[in-house]
């Protein structure tokens, strides 16, 4: 095709050439993540993965976004942590069922892409991908002026991962009086990122508070999202944990009730926990009232395990980090009840 | 949470309670597509589906979009269309592998969604995953005010499916004489939309041909993109098929080599098959250049499918509506003669 063929096509705000750049900075990264199960991966029109033998084979699998973290990204940098969230956040979504993420496929999308922010996206979900032993499996890039504000970017991945039937983690086991862990968010992770943007506009380069490991508080937005994964597996094998809430979009009200059975509900103690100065600059600046805080935000608790009790200390042993902060109670509420942790 | 509540997290673009109005209409959608195989499907964090069984089971997966025909149907409605053509586009790109459909999860953007978009494109994309025996197993939803144009909408699509290590089609059996048969693509399908629209812009409401099938020519650029699951099925069990290639972006020229062994290219007649008007149409008001037309658009054939000479007739009584093309030939190039078909 001649330069002035593509420019025909450039015209109607589609950029063939600056795609296939993007395409080869990416094709290294990609193929980095690749393992002896990978038959085919980028320029197949599927990618082809040979399962892993497992008894009864279960296939868990997941799709998500970072919402409006993206946002933050496009106005400060950061798109490499971005590709990472994505990533941590989609195994975080199958983990907590038991599973084992086998690979990814992701897809970005902008008016019109820019090489280098592909570059650093595909980067970040390959350097996830490869510290879990997850192959970049496939992905997609799609390039559609009139539909995305220009210099923006929506990124979206699928995890596809494998668990044993009789693996399954579906919270069946919780009871009444079993102990809820938190493992701490460090931050936003990816959730209600256009309220906090709201609030914070503008304040992107106020300094945050010393020791806090940000220097600003746009730098404290972009606060990886952490993978659970290894927590998760070590509460499996040492602590027996019942089950595991991944706290996302709708906090813990939103999530935990996910995977209680009929007949539970919990009670927890949101002193039992530190919160990061985050939310309460978005509380107070906001004047955000704590059911909205609650409904929206982590508030410092990125995924909650459930142990019984007499397991409790295995499981602290498993992940020093776990925090004890309630308790599974008999009925359907979520209560909050401040310093009731010890009580029940 | 209150309603005042819940309206402070609006303010910030937010609707939680249109989102849970979309879930509630699209749940019995879901639920349909639903069979043996589906452990669990929304409400899980991830969908759970158990594995068939297969010797040496190999997963195929493949994420996509539909471009910018998504402005087209912002413009004219036709969402439903819009969610079957992405099931259909994404089945196509795993079945030429050999690949059985397994599972799929959409992910549906939008700065705001609007309840009766997202109901049709999930009822579109469910009622395609029914007529595959597909299970919708999961997907999100996702409102990013600033990151999307306001009424405008990104609809993204992951599909797994499953193929015997043996039974994979990769190509390699393609060899010099092989026939290429097309399958007609019906229109654009979901590609070189964003130049179609560039070129057609304002002439939507024109008249289509009489007997073409559309009324207008917004409704031809809507004409659906067909499913080659079965064509493809019955090519491989009755006329033992070498291969196919999904025409999708990048046209003949950049999709019929992904298949296509080292020392094999490829002769076509483009004389050989009827080309839609809507590409006449393109052309002639863009003055669009031929290689342009090529490289962008797929002319008329939406899947290339390569089977041995004698196997042309078997082919032809499996598949009547795939019309011969055009022939591998020794080399690499992909060239178009007018006439050629027969001469090889």
């Amino acid at each position: 095709m001649s330069s002035s063929d593509s420019s025909r096509y450039r015209d109607a705000g589609v950029d063939l050439e600056a795609a296939d750049a993007a395409l080869e900075r990416i094709r290294a990264d990609v193929a980095s993540t690749a393992n002896e199960h990978v038959l085919a991966q980028v320029g197949a029109f599927g990618g082809l993965f040979a399962l892993p033998q497992v008894e009864r084979p279960v296939l868990v699998a997941s799709t998500d976004g970072v919402g409006t973290k993206t946002r933050v990204a496009a106005a400060l940098g950061g798109w490499r942590g971005i590709g990472r969230d994505l990533v941590h956040h989609c195994i975080n979504d199958i983990a907590v069922q038991g599973a084992r993420p086998l690979f990814f496929l992701d897809y970005l999308a902008a008016s019109e892409l820019d090489p280098d922010v592909v570059g650093d996206l595909v980067g970040g979900i390959a350097e996830a991908c490869r510290a879990h032993g997850v192959a970049l499996l496939g992905g997609e890039t799609a390039e559609m002026p009139g539909v995305y504000v220009p210099g923006e970017v929506d990124v979206v991945g699928t995890i596809v991962g494998l668990v044993a039937r009789d693996a399954i983690v579906d919270g069946a086991a919780i009871e009444p009086g079993d102990v809820l862990l938190g493992l701490p968010s460090g931050g936003l992770q990816t959730n209600g990122l256009s309220l906090a943007r709201a609030v914070l506009d503008g304040r992107y380069d106020d300094p945050a508070p010393t020791g806090s490991g940000a220097a600003t508080v746009g730098q404290a937005m972009l606060a990886g999202h952490p993978s659970f994964y290894e927590p998760i597996r070590r509460l499996l094998d040492e602590a027996d944990a019942h089950g595991f809430a991944h706290i996302t979009g709708g906090g813990i009200p939103g999530n935990l009730p996910r995977i209680l059975p009929a007949g539970c509900g919990a009670r927890l103690d949101p002193t039992a926990w530190p919160e990061p100065w985050i939310f309460g600059r978005i509380r107070e600046l906001g004047a955000v009232d704590e059911d909205e805080m609650r409904r929206v935000f982590n508030l410092g608790v990125g995924m909650i395990a459930v142990v019984a009790p007499e397991r409790m200390r295995a499981a602290q042993r498993a992940v020093p980090e776990a925090v004890p902060i309630g308790r599974v109670t008999a009925g359907s509420a979520i209560e909050f009840v401040e310093g009731s942790f010890g009580a029940a």
